[in-house]
């Protein structure tokens, strides 16, 4: 996720005076090349924050917790990669294209939503802006980015090993996952549902301002390097019409409808990874309920679900002046 | 599937006084060798039938629909496992646990389903016999081999390119596979659905008598290698209980309970492959619906999924005097 950021900012030609990367001592010193740029990485200390405006969080919750409240207290705004804040109240949790507004509100912290939500919520929102949802049932295939270099690293190591009829070796999942699928993201919850699942339901409410959906998911791990899809069942509370789905879902920014299933067109992993737009696809009236629609969205898991969210959030607040840069 | 069938037909000593195989005149003379039996496959021509008192079929539906009912005119009873007969109304289609009763009605043939279908019904109907399942809600993760030899060939021919730093080659699916989900099993109908999401939608209603089900799936190709999952969001007409739903599922015959999240026990295809029995897993009330139920299911599918099923009711029709054997 921090190349995919310091890409982006550098893409997206981020107007800073200049952009500094931090991390923990171990990784002081190193040299991170982006083009003819060079970057110094620098530890993240305390102080560090007095001189800096915005700082863009991906780390633990656990340093999240500590170190955010410290550079909000230095004059520094966080955007905020992890899990910590995103249920608080007195922080917005924003994916620019559907609660930008939030962002007014922030106090310092503001809180980029899980992955899976903000991909799923690309495809959701739109349909839920036009006929009201009233609940939603989701199953995810998520890829190993989700759990950063070491899940991608353990995929492409026990698929080279089973290649090489070789033993596979397990460590960053509970289970193999070359050949497998494993029904569970995150640790369980005394209901049976994982956090993962929980961070679905919890942040898609309080990102549509939607306090009464009914969410039901089930994320699955899936042998897939960067893009995550999800399988969606929504009930509304209006009558649906497949055609103002589509439109609503074409005249949203961010998504695209890729859905020709005749040419067998719709959204995979394999067409998405590395693009910026989320996709759709797959998109049909609901055979199980009366005002359903049934689809399928697709976006990149380092990019909208990740890095290109928070690079956004950052892009907000400075077009609002809720930060002071340069 | 035939080498399975061959397989569990000795294993389970299925009670023929002799076993034989058959196929298009292109394999007719070569043989097969299951422990000291050699068997040398002969041509599938009608004639054949007039010697054979039941047939498992394990072919394209075009060359079931010619040949079931020709088999049937010269005494012998079909067990056909393609889609060309299963929503005949003359036709049974069984899964014996559930509806072996069904049987006593055939009239020469009896459809296996389809085995995305078989093994999730192998969890929702312990289910809608305790409280009656008003619609459900599925997604699927479907191994290669639900395309037979040449999809498991196909995955594992682009892994060891993948592997090799080679091109992969397409030609079994429309898209790659390996590091890909694909949402299309089967050809598309006019109301976006496939093929395989009318089936299970179809077969559903048919096997567990329940003409009024509402049903919703989205049928996704994954690289997995032969264990097919669901995962299901049920909701019934009577309240739920937790505990009964365990209960319900523990008690029901070809189907295990692997439910303990806090040791990361839960099915998937890496522990399924190979087994008979089915398992549910990840049983937990379902938070988008008041009577709902969240669950996943895993089977093999060339086990209950296709071979095993079919087995099961030549079997049943045995038992209960429906064919002539010996």
């Amino acid at each position: 996720m921090g190349q995919e950021l310091l890409r982006l900012l550098h893409e997206r030609h981020f107007p800073a005076d200049s952009i500094r990367l931090f991390a923990s001592a171990r990784s002081a010193g190193k040299t991170v090349e982006l083009g003819d740029v060079r970057y110094t990485i620098e530890e993240a200390v305390a102080e560090a924050f007095d001189e800096l405006d915005v700082a863009l969080f991906s780390v633990s919750g656990g340093f999240s917790t500590e170190m955010a409240p410290e550079a909000v207290r230095r004059g520094c705004v966080v955007v905020d990669n992890s899990s910590a804040f995103r249920m608080d109240p007195k922080v917005p949790l924003v994916v620019p294209e559907i609660n930008a507004h939030a962002l007014e509100e922030h106090q310092g912290i503001v809180a980029n939503p899980n992955c899976s939500t903000a991909i799923a919520l690309m495809g959701l929102y739109p349909l839920h802006r036009t006929f009201n949802l009233r609940r939603f049932t989701a199953a995810t295939y998520q890829a190993v980015s989700g759990s950063g270099v070491k899940g991608m690293q353990e995929l492409e190591n026990q698929v080279r090993a089973w290649s090489a009829g070789e033993p596979l070796k397990v460590s960053a999942y509970p289970h193999q996952i070359a050949f497998n699928v494993i029904p569970q993201v995150d640790v369980f919850y005394p209901d049976g549902y994982t956090k993962e699942e929980h961070k679905m339901a919890n942040e898609s409410r309080k990102i549509m301002g939607h306090g009464e959906l009914a969410v039901s998911t089930t994320c699955v791990r899936v042998p897939v390097l960067r893009a995550h899809s999800v399988a969606i069942n929504a009930e509304f509370w209006s009558p649906v019409d497949l055609e103002q789905a589509r439109e609503a879902i074409r005249a949203f920014p961010g998504v695209d409808l890729i859905d020709e299933p005749e040419k067998q067109r719709y959204p995979m992993p394999f067409g998405i990874a590395g693009t910026d737009n989320c996709a759709v696809g797959r998109l049909r009236r609901d055979t199980a309920f009366e005002n359903g629609l049934a689809f399928w969205v697709t976006g990149d898991q380092l990019l909208k679900g990740a890095a290109l969210n928070a690079v956004q959030i950052a892009e907000g607040l400075h077009e609002r002046g809720l930060i002071r840069i340069g």
